[in-house]
């Protein structure tokens, strides 16, 4: 079987440059072709594949046995519970049949006819059902960022900060796919010097730019996933935009933390990128001081150079870019985060959801959220139609897209889309 | 067909005086007989009743239709998506089926061998999936009692407290049934004067008295529930223990709220009493100052008068009752909860469960923690073996119970019984 990971492989499949879905990458997610159910696919360039159709084939004879239901399945739950040992045999067997010089589909136009479909002529669904979605808080110039704005610039960081993954627990119904429109929500806000909130359409609407891994294995109850066995439970990744609502969360938040702020809409890239795709990507982190209590503290890159951008889009007009930004910039990588959620005993799931907190970098354009991009409302961004922006407007579409490049290979995440729709009337 | 809540119906099925489950309750559980898969169940006295007995022989015929398959579900998520008015429907008939005078089941014993079981033969499971969890933080005095203790007695209550149910986002996955033993767990903590933290077993492990209802009806995202409709969503209710780890949530939980100090077990009672059987004891609640915001005004009796105790049993002692508070001292009601929780356009689904937050009382042995009970540990709580708890040790069970009571009827939920095991060797 091929290393699917293997730079020098191309496809018989049409891949265009700077393509985020080379045969090196070969994702997974929830499609439905015209008229059928949602079921598994990957895509190679622009094409998606039906995994229901390879498996129904016997393509997967020699790999899959009881497992294969789960490629009939309207989310990838089942498929990803199959384990990482599995999933990069599925990988590597894919990758097996859509090399250049094998024949076996690349020869049967009826098959294909059935089994390949156009990028645009499908339509993507949430690749997992997510039971439980937990957000972090890793990136140190965020936290800097928003302790410097709101609190003390030079006790920008809680104590706590530097000694564990911050991050609480946030709504898992409300994430959707690349594509889904939002409204903007109504809510209760406080305005300056007032004592009284008043009740109506968010004023400061947000984006957060993050990323979020999946877990694909679980625990029980009770017992904590070691760190040297957390990348083992972790099956891919994706973008994720946390839509906030800055007003409505400076009133609600204390001292339980982010609630209506967030929780009406998250909005993730359809494609899930596989931990072993990323493998050629790993980097090394930020210097961590102090050092971390024992349970938390690692060996090797940790780390992926990922590099992510956010455009914001009005409507009818061409999209700017407001921030490139980059994974490897995070505090705590995916393993500590992970790690540290389960020392309690916390239980995980497949399909659990587990983003990064918004990702900024060190320089002003890499900030992650209009909320730092602007200052707070200090310096808008200019946007190329001429118009400016402190924070989102009606009708805007936010953009993110992340890829990740070396010798050669380039493999993507696809984009998070999400137009803002303006309130609805209560 | 009966109105299962008269009052004066009496089962051929023997109750037990001060029974929880008398015909005026049929609350509805999972349950497995001795080997077989788990199924929905009513319980009467003490006995449990198979509902995919009584569909299976058709007792149900003329209330369901293609709604058969939620009888043999291993959760209740698909019998309460049916709706309300199906579910009323439902206990209505089970009620007519078990009334004294209905000889259909009382005379066939044959049928009765394998409908009906002692509730100490079978083992009870959860009753739903639950998808999202939410916690309110909705009774005042137990608001007050941390804000007093912590912070200012002056200024006990933050600035959103009166206006809006201070709710955040819980961990699902963690949720277990009662008779689940939970280890204390560790994680990080920072003594007194210390600026380094430290890792070990938490040190005050504390329970709160909590009910928790559960939605059965879901909303598209970007459609509130209003307020006047928010109850249709509601289709009943448990008790919810949510075990809290006092020592980790103080170092963790700024800025954005509880994480590990919460999500290493919550444990419920595993019958959902209906909305329908509590609707005799409505009460009304606290008086609301300042006005609430529109969205949240409400008309009629939107409390509950459910008496609730909290008692802690040594290893191989007796139980000492340590709190008895009461549900209708709840300062937000569950409709004003489930309406502020979707006014952003937040989506929720059948089978999500939203706790109270602690249930505390105006007087000192109605207080629902031991951090309130003992002041911060500066009043230990004595036991009737004579020894003290500032805090809950290991081998402790805690066991929390509720009912509601008028008019000669009894409605009560079960017990929520939860041992505390010793930390794990991590």
């Amino acid at each position: 079987m091929n290393n699917a990971n293997n730079p020098s492989l191309k496809s018989w499949i049409d891949v265009k440059n700077n393509s985020d879905f080379p045969i090196q990458n070969i994702p997974f997610g929830i499609f439905s072709p015209k008229g059928k159910s949602p079921r598994p696919a990957t895509i190679i360039g622009e094409t998606v594949i039906d995994l229901s159709v390879l498996a129904e084939e016997g393509f997967f004879d020699d790999i899959i046995d009881e497992e294969y239901d789960a490629f009939f399945a309207s989310s990838l739950n089942d498929l990803i519970s199959l384990g990482k040992e599995f999933t990069a045999k599925l990988r590597n067997k894919i990758s097996e049949l859509f090399s250049y010089d094998n024949e076996l589909i690349r020869d049967d136009s009826e098959l294909q006819s059935k089994l390949l479909f156009k990028q645009e002529d499908v339509e993507m669904h949430m690749p997992v059902e997510v039971g439980d979605y937990t957000d972090f808080y890793s990136s140190i110039e965020h936290a800097t960022n928003v302790g410097t704005m709101f609190r003390d610039p030079d006790n920008a960081l809680f104590p706590n900060w530097r000694h564990l993954p911050v991050g609480y627990h946030g709504r898992a119904s409300s994430i959707v796919v690349s594509g889904t429109d939002i409204h903007r929500p109504n809510g209760q806000t406080l305005a300056a010097g007032e004592d009284k909130p008043v009740f109506g359409p968010c004023r400061l609407f947000d984006f957060e730019l993050e990323m979020a891994f999946i877990t694909g294995k679980g625990n029980k109850l009770g017992n904590p996933v070691k760190l040297e066995d957390a990348e083992d439970y972790i099956f891919g990744m994706v973008i994720f935009n946390d839509l906030s609502a800055r007003d409505i969360q400076k009133w609600e938040y204390v001292p339980l933390g982010p609630f209506l702020a967030k929780n009406f809409g998250s909005v993730i890239s359809p494609w899930i990128v596989t931990l072993d795709a990323l493998e050629p990507f790993r980097v090394k982190g930020p210097k961590q001081e102090p050092e971390v209590l024992p349970y938390l503290k690692f060996d090797g890159n940790r780390n992926f150079d990922i590099n992510l951008e956010v455009a914001i889009q009005p409507e009818n007009g061409d999209e700017t870019i407001v921030s490139k930004s980059n994974h490897k910039y995070l505090y705590w990588n995916i393993a500590q985060q992970l790690t540290h959620h389960t020392v309690n005993g916390c239980n995980i799931k497949p399909g659990d959801m587990y983003a990064s907190g918004t990702i900024s970098g060190p320089t002003k354009d890499s900030f992650g959220s209009m909320l730092e991009l602007s200052w707070g409302g200090k310096n808008p961004v200019s946007l190329k139609d001429g118009s400016e922006r402190k924070f989102i407007n009606d009708l805007d579409t936010i953009i993110m897209r992340g890829y990740a490049e070396n010798n050669g290979v380039r493999v993507g995440f696809g984009k998070s889309v999400c137009k803002v729709l303006p309130a609805k009337k209560y």
